[in-house]
């Protein structure tokens, strides 16, 4: 038996040859021409995954594309550990950007490069090829592991919910752990305790029936760019604060600790400003950038528009105006009452001479880890096991909202232990993973296995904690 | 010698032949194919003017579309009137929702339908008309007529300017007549004595150098759109006020006379709600809707976009976004003036997290009727005698810039006579004249030069009252 660094060592050159197999498949969920790829895929991991001693292997069908699902359950009386990925990818487009075919991985400075190669190939490959050295070194596994691999992440997930209900006896677990996110910077071992929430409304304003000529009705006929304007316009005070009565009252504010962990972080702002090409950091007053992206809403428009939008001078009243209007929540707001309330508010502020409708696009509620539960002391160890140095802490600003369906789903702690690089590209041209992140991500979840495998199991361990 | 009304009406069927004939040349100065069509509808103009005894008749060309020029200079010691039209015309699109083809002119219910008919051919036939009226009936006219037909008047008038400053001699007149507006209603003989004029800027917010995901930075970088929204949102206030410091400084108030006499308009506000669609009508405090729109500036969003407009939820903080916004103005604001009192206010309103830009893409002055000069009445004779009823005196909410800038150049009167009706599609599709209108616009054209030979010429005439 060799020893699990040993071990990966010595075939990490295989490993990266059979994760590019793997990438070379176009598993792009969002293209109804690639379903067969999708599928494809699917077939490539169960087959990969049963010659790694899987007790039972199986491809779950949806009403979309399939996920696959694996267990290991050699160790009665242990924790069971569920692992959930996905094998779909994004989109290439445009791609004349990749400097090499994203379906024809490359190494290039210590990367693999391809789409799917971070998010999430790379990741799910993780978690097998530390399954691999775990047999290799131990002969066994030291916990119960089970592996729920969907296809159907990057178009959201549709059909996970039904999985999760449907197959809730097949999942039961103590533990998940999510392999998707990123770490906080290189060489940096993180953990995400936190991810904000979403809700997304499109608002509408209605005035003339048709477009109206500006000189001749201009001053006495409401203008829905005027409305528009104006009532967006007071959705913040000058403090940066979102103007909607109620909008902070679920809001769990920052413990000290957390704020001095935050703190603690080698964020190197200037570099960060630097790489969004804004002119200054802004936000809510009394918070920093890190808090202001991980702990604090916000309200922003993502999109607007109404009347004339080409070249020149179009002298046109219009009919009509609208804009998305987007809420990033954090625990412990919910998004159907900030959508409400945010609804209100635009139609309390709009002028009686035009029609207002708010649509609700979507939703998602915000995520807070239960960091007093035990497995994040036992994912620290073996994080600083791989690493050489412990993990820190972090947030996402983005919202996964599976992460909150599976944490509802199961009522268990997700770790969300990722792999990942903040600019690792993973929904734009030239996506890479940085090898050595993968190479200790192998140490780090197969450390993880051997790490709660003397957890204690209480029945009734606290679910995540969320709004 | 036959009498003027009688030789009209003997004479009706065959001018309606001869205009319908002149719509028939596509005459559309914005589109480069028809040029051709345009110098085309010069001739044929100046060919029925020739045969109209002039005693000079010239097509004037320009760097764009050509002018022609006629002029009957057999009245010695008599005043000279210059009439102002163009023969140009707007395009026809959309096409399919023309009743009749839009150079193939048809009388319907009263109506010549066709493009040009009352945008500007028929105004302009109703003045040669009238010229042949005065030679049958009287045998010569009563007093030196001068007519300058452009053909750019639908593409801004480029080179109206230039011939007015190269040829002010050719040009030289007491008075001036622009037929080439609307009455103010069915039946209502009309002067129209005031205009707006207007400026036009575009605003550009530029944020972060690319689109950002709202999620991952959301709360921290300045959003384009909020920071557009929040300007333009403090742009009103609560009593529908334009929040430019320094915006109102030049406006001249209405006085209570033609406070009286707008009151006293037969305007139907229902029906004219009706038209538009629009719910309720709105605008400044203390102000009625027609003062509001001819008497008071408006500062209008003419078009707005930013962002992500297409269907569904796409989480973007955008780079840039950006609104075309409109300033009407009355006597005396200037354009370039209020250009830079919005342009500074929107800077002074800006975050600090964004960059603004201001362009300035068009203006045009306001114009004021110098009612006091003796034409005044004698124009509302001339109408009260073809209409048998008093005209009104009416203002525009709308620019015509070319009405500042020949009265500008000629420092005379200019006599606003318009025949067309307010829904008379001058800008869309089925353009028609009334031809009721058209036969007593010929006799008020006839009456006119009639009523105007003996007034007194004083070389001091006051120009036109400008801000």
């Amino acid at each position: 038996m060799e020893h699990v660094a040993a071990f990966v060592d010595a075939h990490l050159d295989r490993f990266i040859e059979e994760l590019s197999a793997w990438v070379r498949i176009p598993s792009v969920s969002s293209d109804p021409a690639r379903a067969g790829e999708v599928e494809r895929s699917a077939q490539h991991l169960a087959a990969e995954l049963r010659s790694l001693h899987a007790t039972r292997v199986e491809i779950w069908p949806t009403a979309g594309h399939p996920a696959v699902f694996a267990e290991w359950l050699g160790a009665p009386g242990k924790p069971t550990l569920l692992v959930y990925g996905h094998h779909d990818v994004q989109p290439v487009d445009p791609l004349g950007e990749w400097t090499s075919p994203p379906f024809e991985p490359e190494v290039r400075a210590g990367r693999l490069w391809g789409r799917g190669t971070a998010d999430d190939k790379g990741q799910v490959h993780i978690h097998s090829k530390a399954v691999e050295t775990l047999f290799a070194s131990a002969g066994r596994l030291p916990i119960n592991l089970k592996m729920l691999i969907e296809g159907e992440e990057e178009v959201g997930s549709q059909h996970l919910g039904d999985l999760l209900r449907e197959r809730a006896t097949d999942l039961a677990a103590d533990v998940v752990c999510i392999s998707d996110t990123s770490m906080f910077g290189p060489n940096v071992p993180s953990l995400c305790v936190g991810l904000r929430g979403l809700t997304y409304l499109e608002v509408t304003v209605d005035g003339p029936a048709a477009d109206l000529h500006s000189g001749m009705f201009g001053g006495a006929i409401g203008n829905p760019i005027n409305a528009l304007t104006t009532m967006l316009g007071a959705l913040h005070d000058p403090a940066g604060r979102v103007r909607v009565p109620g909008f902070y009252d679920a809001v769990v504010p920052l413990s000290d600790a957390e704020r001095r962990s935050i703190a603690a972080l080698p964020f190197d702002e200037g570099a960060w400003l630097r790489s969004t090409g804004a002119p200054a950091p802004v936000g809510e007053s009394g918070y920093t950038t890190l808090e202001r992206l991980w702990a604090r809403p916000t309200l922003d428009c993502c999109g607007i528009w109404g009347g004339f939008q080409g070249d020149g001078a179009k002298t046109v009243l219009p009919a009509r105006a609208g804009a998305k209007v987007s809420c990033r929540l954090v625990p412990n707001q919910e998004p159907d009452d900030i959508a409400r309330k945010v609804a209100a508010t635009l139609e309390r502020l709009a002028p009686s001479a035009v029609r207002v409708r708010v649509a609700v696009l979507h939703g998602g509620s915000p995520y807070l880890a239960p960091t007093e539960h035990p497995v994040y002391a036992l994912a620290q160890r073996a994080l600083h096991r791989a690493f050489g140095k412990p993990p820190v802490f972090m947030r996402e600003g983005g919202s996964i909202p599976f992460v909150r369906t599976i944490s509802d789903a199961t009522g268990k702690p997700c770790l969300l232990m990722g792999f990942g690089q903040p600019d690792e590209n993973a929904h734009a041209p030239n996506e890479w993973l940085d090898l050595e992140n993968y190479r200790r991500g192998i140490l780090s979840a197969a450390y993880l296995y051997e790490e709660i495998a003397d957890m204690v199991i209480s029945p009734g361990d606290a679910p995540a904690r969320s709004g």
